[in-house]
């Protein structure tokens, strides 16, 4: 059996802006409530417990008959946190894209009370807890595994994909706004701004390509060992792919898809980088680049999707390699 | 310039053993001070600063000329906690090895006042912090970047990979035998003791490989969704890779470089195999089926170095995919 019996957190982000638009807010209101409740769902897979605060990719209505009364049903509601997802892939976004949806409830309906509620308060801070907490990280940007921003599968965006970064931006920014003034949250405050100016530096720094920082790395040399080493990440030139030469136009750029160590994901994420236009992740001069860049190769990213997640899809050995040999990933 | 003029922990901890078993202890309980001290620099990268408690991955010995005296000169230790490192790696895998190495140094000097001190404890639990805070996953494995746990370059094991987790678990056993008890402890000892029992499991149950796994793997379904799949990871068949199925021997085993969502890595690495049978991480019948595949395949393993890292090396279009065309990673 699939999962289309499922409500997915994501999903539903752009159904709910239209409902708000509409003006039909209170089915918004619900679906905020009803999945702040399963983010407190105790979770243990394979004896392990994955971290409070973590919102489900996913739930489903179930049916269960009322005690005592025959024929009389009510619906509950059964979260998935990954647990059985196709892949067995961690929701990140989903506690990223409820921190959002919270704040264009309240800035469309002017419906504050909501965001100010001590069971809401409580549900940005953990989810809050599980973005900022100490790791091993060098990098500002979040580490994920493959595929855990929008599809159960594997896209080869494992790492610090761009799309995962443009939410984390856009709800540190929401969360910022929502939080209650307290003595309590001076430094959960403090702690967000100082994580949105390393983001937006590391994003606006290192993401970026356009025809002039290609011609740059085409001239990189490897295997610097210093603070000021031009080509931090090791990258070496071989990597540019043969398709983005011809491909990028000579005015405009865009984010690129992914940077680990020694190595960049040249590929265009459409998501990562609207959302990184939209949460101003990306800088005015950046943003008018990247929908340069989208008009001059409208013919390449839209088609009758209309917009494709990504270009250009894998092939061959890239898709055998990168994606498991996935056939639904092409 | 390159980074031959540091020190590297991991490099160091082999020479500390042998210096240990030569009765030179006072060489090791300076490395175990120093390093200690090196933990507590506070370090800004990009304008973000990483998690309290990293160890850095190496340092440098600097003369600086003592005010005042001519031709006087003290040495200081320059740490490198990734941000100066070919690549930018994060170096997870240092306190994780200060921690085993401390534990070696009390076992085998019986001078426990080390580990006992103030500084020493807080030194442990600031790693186990990084360690064990929660985070968006859904396994008990460490997430980390590619080549954080032994060279600064990428090896394609980026995720979940063996050899860190195999650390992992033995500086989890070996701090809960040094962290002090008190009331103050028992949280963490409690949650040492859990992440140890989920991680046993995932490790021996999921990274294990033999002749039957591999048939089984083969009639793998895709596409499986619920908590009982048997295919938990969406693992495409076709994954399996060429040279795999002539190479496993009848009797024996090992455990997979990596496991990822709709991937794994069958690659055999020698240190994460090795360090699982030393820790336990591996059951007794796992350990015995690991030495056995060792003799088995010794023409294939043991070779000039003498003992590879991995199995096999990667070639044409794999090397160029997953190590970024990196000339020094065939």
């Amino acid at each position: 059996m699939l999962n289309y019996d499922q409500v997915f957190i994501r999903d539903f982000v752009p159904s709910a802006i239209a409902f708000l638009l509409k003006g039909e807010s209170d089915i918004v209101k619900n679906f905020l409530l009803h999945t702040l409740q399963l983010q407190s769902w105790e979770k243990t897979v394979d004896c392990y417990s994955p971290g409070q605060g973590l919102m489900p990719a996913s739930f489903k209505v179930r049916s269960v008959p009322l005690d005592g009364i025959s024929e009389a049903f009510e619906e509950v509601l059964d979260p998935d946190f990954g647990e059985s997802a196709i892949g067995r892939v961690a929701p990140v976004d989903s506690g990223l894209w409820w921190i959002i949806l919270l704040r264009a409830y309240g800035k469309i309906t002017g419906d504050y009370a909501l965001q100010e509620r001590v069971d809401v308060q409580t549900g940005i801070r953990l989810i809050l807890n599980l973005c900022l907490s100490d790791g091993f990280d060098m990098f500002p940007t979040l580490l994920v595994t493959d595929g855990s921003c929008m599809i159960d599968r594997r896209m080869g965006i494992h790492g610090h994909p761009l799309e995962i970064q443009a939410l984390f931006y856009s709800a540190l920014r929401c969360a910022r706004e929502m939080i209650g003034v307290t003595d309590g949250s001076k430094n959960l405050i403090c702690a967000i701004n100082n994580r949105l100016s390393a983001l937006s530096f590391h994003i606006r720094e290192y993401y970026w390509v356009d025809i002039k920082k290609i011609n740059e790395i085409y001239r990189y040399k490897t295997e610097e060992y210093s603070h000021d080493a031009i080509n931090k990440f090791n990258i070496y030139p071989e990597q540019i792919p043969s398709w983005l030469a011809d491909w990028i136009p000579v005015k405009g750029g865009y984010l690129i898809g992914n940077l680990q160590p020694a190595h960049m994901d040249f590929r265009f994420f459409s998501l990562g980088n609207l959302w990184a236009i939209v949460s101003s992740l990306a800088t005015q001069r950046q943003s008018e680049g990247i929908l340069n860049l989208i008009e001059a190769k409208w013919d390449d990213i839209v088609a009758n999707m209309p917009l494709k997640i990504c270009y250009p899809a894998l092939e061959y050995e890239e898709w055998r390699i990168i994606t498991g040999s996935d056939p639904k990933n092409t």
